[in-house]
């Protein structure tokens, strides 16, 4: 495939990452009495990566996150060279889905914008009003496992095919532990889409959720590489 | 397989949808105290999908969905000439449960119909308010993400066999962004089983759910098309 | 192997069913507070089908249940001779299970057997107040989805091995849906075991945990014996 | 691989565990409104388990529990030499994670060590408030299928591949039941990890959460041999 239509492809994986996590937090998480809850949303972000690996993986390898697309070429499965392009798609996407979110939103009479359309955030626009070290933490440890997930599901030794349930699940069960502490990243293209529409505080904050991810995905992608490296 | 088998296969594919999907809405959702909300029939619409793909897949490719079988028309995986037949044949398994589960549901005192059986609905009749405009757009979309799901996890490239996941997964995860907006259809077949059951606004406000899916179906089949062809 | 060593195998595996689906009702369901519900029970009633079918499908089939024996019988895939084996160990293992489950839930002060021990009831006696009536169509349908997924899952056309996924995640669909009718059974020996240890109306109401299960194993196994036979 | 790089796995993959499962306890499942409740942290150790068996479990085997290590050994799938470097290293990453979470946690304003980092009790110290005689019986009972569980998913004659899916939905399952009753141990290291951050009383009670699981574990291996061995 070019890499044009391979970035296109991303390009959509993303806007589907984005509309379905934020969508479910944004539309259903909080709705009266029967709101699906963190659980909810936790299980969205997930299925929305489960999803998409299996329909658009072997177009474009499915990465939807900077962060991850990074962490691929750590680990020596993705050339640099197309980091760039891949990475423009993932956050056009992003920006793409927050739009439209915000226009179904919108719909609704009483939305209000400041709710967040939910940016990441730390400190006093944390969900749990965690601080800054602990939110840098919690993102840069939960990406490096992220990417420790994503190269060992899909190391040539581990069974075949399954590495979307692996890794879509992955992400469920990270949101599963962070949601309060940062709303979960994990992502950069996942925090610039609704950022970018929220403005004011989410884009001041919006540094730590690329340096953090990227720093993680570094760490696992260095990680993986040693203990996955036969050593006799 | 005959095209009177496989479209009876459909008939029960897409009662159990309607029954499944719609039966844990109108009789657990709002169980006092320990009710499975939104997440619960979240999950019970897609594990209809799941629960079918694996059991009658082989035998009528498991559509249950007027707007399934267009995009799979589109997409080039199914002959226009059998929509007919599939399409009535959803809407009557449709019906059917719908009246099923009118049965079930009223042997319990107090059961009251203007409950409305889970049928979607806009504006007033939206689950959270939201505009015919927010329900249109929201629907169409939801859809075409459907169609390209359906067709990325049952293309030739993708791990074999796990399309049932992807796809019931799928439709889990449309149920949890967009409940709110439209009690999410998606699907002509589920819309009219209810309608038919309840009347009065549910059969004027059908027409959007059999226009919106369909639409959609059409975007998600064309835009699988080009992204998944080879281009070199 | 043995039938002797394939009925052992099916009594631990109905213990397992009875102890992980009802102990998560009685334990579980309303812990104050972050209780898991009927969603978290109808999970733990399917996930103790599939982690069994993967661990004991091998060796005795993991029917875990009189009516899917029967059915599987009705459906050509087990043979009748073994039907009363297969049936008294499943209903040993669902007593034994009730019996530890009493033990461990009278370990908390206050415990009231009253509670009933997730018995399986109709009337006054189903958790939401559903009639004799709606009781009986809802099992004897639910029983009859249950078999035909199980007999088409498990066709040698449908993908290999994933079969325990489709019947665990089917069985917790079955509860999503049913809890408040019935408390489910679509299982003989699941009512059995806590009947037996609650007495009273549980014994009484039993019958209808028997006959509609099974009648519905019968209406499964035959639909799909026709919808699964090519005929050209 | 060399022992050394197997047991650094080990302890990346149990500091996964706790990290998930415990974090997921302390950090969301009481969150105001939205909380994902005992049901979100059973799904959270459930995928612990899960993805680092697809991710590491061809670099180690994916114990991350002595319990389990143990119960292989019993079942003839892991050479008895190799126990002690596992469980050290099981060991060190519980502790590392409760050490990690506790750091996370308390960037938190108000938030206090004394809630119990999930550590593990009985008696007073259960949530529920369940007798040491229920707790022991519970967590030895919940181990013992635990290891039939993982015995029988990674037997050649089960479905190849589908072994991670089977065991961490079981450990899901295994909290489903008994989180109330014990807060859930069924594996040593995971309790030790937070007992020594918190001390007191969760040391007091560690004892139990080393003695049920390891005699589950033996009463499981045990039980498999003789229910798996061909018998003719």
């Amino acid at each position: 495939m070019s890499l044009l239509k391979r970035s296109a492809t991303e390009l959509v994986g993303t806007f589907w990452l984005v509309l379905g996590g934020c969508g479910s937090a944004v539309l259903a998480a909080a709705f009266p009495e029967v709101g699906i809850g963190l659980l909810g949303v936790s299980f969205a972000f997930g299925l929305t990566v489960l999803t998409m690996a299996f329909a658009i993986g072997h177009i474009s390898g499915c990465h939807l996150n900077p962060a991850v697309s990074l962490g691929l070429v750590v680990g020596g499965r993705f050339p640099a060279r197309e980091l760039p392009a891949y990475i423009i798609a993932q956050v056009i996407g992003g920006v793409i889905a927050a739009a439209l979110l915000y226009f179904i939103a919108s719909g609704k009479p009483g939305f209000e914008l400041a709710g967040g359309l939910a940016s990441n955030g730390y400190g006093e626009h944390s969900p749990g009003g965690y601080s800054m070290a602990a939110g840098f933490v919690c993102e840069l440890v939960m990406t490096a496992m992220f990417i420790l997930i994503i190269l060992g599901a899909t190391d040539k030794r581990a069974p075949a095919g399954l590495a979307p349930i692996a890794i879509g699940l992955g992400l469920t069960l990270i949101h599963l532990i962070s949601i309060p502490v940062t709303n979960t990243s994990v992502n950069p293209a996942r925090s610039t889409g609704p950022a970018l529409i929220v403005g004011g505080w989410a884009i001041q904050q919006l540094w730590m959720f690329w340096v953090a991810p990227l720093l993680g995905a570094v760490a696992g992608g260095v990680l993986y590489r040693w203990l996955g490296k036969e050593d006799n």
